[in-house]
């Protein structure tokens, strides 16, 4: 607790003060004033953030963080419980969507198991960028009880505040998150539903594409996980506890440590989206660090950034997770850098200005 | 008009039979049915227009085509005509947005003269992919008469095909258009008024940022071209001549280049959507080669995709124009691209397949 408490007390509010100078570079630009839109936007916002007036983005990680689920023994998946472990060694070899789109914006992919079913076996990963946090193999059924432990909940944001601190040494200046765990919109709708206090109804989907039946099942199952644990909303830890999962307390810990280190931190979809509710609910000041990629598919995550007031960059009708959606997010916000750092001005090209009206 | 003509004769259907192998493919790939959203409906898209398996994408290019307009002497643009002018040296020195976000995604820009108002010094210029297709030293003010000849604008039209052609021997993988020219929001509005049916009112915004006194003007403006006049709405070259500009003439004649060579044209903003209204008029089947890369504030824009029921991919409050939002869309036309042929399989990467329900 001692490390979360520290890194939540050393998040600063943005300085807000630097937008405008930053505004003065942009209207120096040759282009009509505000032109570049949301590009703009992101340009003052990764000048706050970073209180660097030029900020670099050479150093692009996507924390990938997998973890399996006690609930997906309930149905609540198309897919079969061991696709977590298998999705790991996918991405170790460089073979899964996220894998792709790093390579496509010139990321580095990290994989964190937060709590895997199985022991995944390292042979040559390490130099691929794996890294151990296993808290234990998966979480516990919620419909039946807590999924883990408050310690373990602590625990599980500890870890991702650890990752950040181990790779700040390599050089990070933009994040990304991702996911990968059978069975973990369940948690999520569960925990969207629990700190917005949506219905269960409004903030549960088809995940990777269950059936009416496994839906309605589905929702159940989040019912009375609610029911039997009575989580407290004001609570995000005991919240986490009773109904989160392992990698959804290791991207808190991410958001929460980017935050800390003033480092830009674009989010993925609906599991980032409620790993970075749990991160608001302690800290409401991460939110000026965060970037919303885009918006899932799966139906809680509107309702999520509708909490929060974020608005997404990408509409794309992506729900891979993984941080495929961070990735397309991170290469506008690499863009909007690149706008403020390499644009000529009005007077370096010699262009004329525009007229007072 | 006898290679317009023939341009537009060999501009084929696309094949649409293509999509449920590429579809099958997809579904193979390690990810949730269909999860990559827009992603996948590209891939196939690409696919199709190519008629290649694994559509490569290492030659971008984005036109950027340049000209003035006599209407721009009428106070409808918080810039001076000389701009256009500066904007393409600024084009060819690489401090542009175009320049900057080009090089984001690898693409290399070229800048043609379809009708600067001044003789564009050359200098070291040709190395840096410029390219002469002056019709005139801009149109002529369309509120007093028409724009340009019919002659000059088949002549645009087939200079951008010939741009094109010219190209093609360096390898075109994906196109991007792009436009430079003072006071060419106010043809584009004409344009998008007389094609689509809808009042001017509907059609024309504040483009670089003129005031409400300056938008009344400029609505006025073209309402007195199009009654003085009378263009026909289904001839798109009268339209074109009576109040269209060169750099839309070409850029029209870049799309339907593109769609005869089966080269996939990613679409900019609202001047360049004015264009993709002229190609779809003189045929069209060019729509299914045609990508919306974004949805401009220019309010006409919204008007012309709905017109022809196209999608944009992104909403960044964009409205600069010079093929800025075709870069950002080629971006993401390349990610598709490379989740289609670099992804893992479900066998490959020994990732067990979803469950049928």
């Amino acid at each position: 607790m001692q490390k979360l408490n520290e890194t939540i007390s050393k998040i600063e509010k943005i300085d807000f003060t630097l937008a405008e100078n930053t505004q003065k570079r942009l209207d120096n630009l040759t282009k009509p004033q505000g032109s570049l839109g949301r590009l703009e936007e992101l340009a003052k916002q990764i000048v706050e953030i970073t209180r660097n007036e030029n900020p670099p983005t050479k150093n692009k990680i996507i924390f990938t963080m997998a973890a399996d689920h006690g609930i997906a023994n309930e149905g609540v998946s198309a897919y079969p419980k061991e696709v977590t472990a298998q999705m790991v060694y996918n991405f170790l070899n460089g073979g899964a969507g996220i894998n792709v789109l790093a390579r496509h914006i010139n990321a580095r992919v990290v994989v964190v198991d937060m709590g895997v079913a199985e022991k995944i076996q390292k042979g040559e990963i390490e130099s691929l960028y794996f890294i151990d946090k296993k808290i234990a193999l998966g979480t516990k059924n919620m419909a039946k009880g807590p999924a883990m432990s408050r310690q373990e909940a602590v625990r599980s944001i500890e870890a991702g505040i650890e990752v950040v601190e181990e790779e700040l040494q390599n050089g990070i200046d933009l994040i990304g998150t991702g996911d990968m765990g059978i069975g973990n919109t369940t948690p999520s709708s569960a925990i969207a539903s629990i700190i917005t206090g949506k219905p269960v109804e409004d903030t549960t989907g088809k995940g990777t594409g269950i059936n009416n039946k496994s839906l309605n099942n589905k929702i159940a199952l989040i019912k009375e996980a609610i029911s039997i644990n009575r989580p407290d909303p004001k609570d995000a830890i005991d919240v986490l506890s009773k109904v989160g999962g392992f990698e959804i307390g290791g991207l808190a810990g991410i958001i929460l440590a980017a935050a800390k280190n003033r480092i830009p931190v674009v989010i993925d979809g609906f599991i980032s989206g409620a790993a970075s509710l749990i991160a608001y609910q302690l800290e409401p000041k991460v939110k000026d660090y965060m970037i919303t990629a885009h918006c899932s598919v799966e139906k809680g995550h509107r309702v999520i950034l509708n909490y929060m007031g974020l608005k997404p960059l990408l509409d794309l009708g992506l729900r891979l997770g993984e941080g495929t959606g961070a990735a397309m997010g991170i290469s506008i916000v690499e863009a909007s850098q690149k706008i403020l750092t390499q644009m000529a001005t009005f007077q370096s090209a010699s262009v004329s200005e525009g007229m007072d009206e």
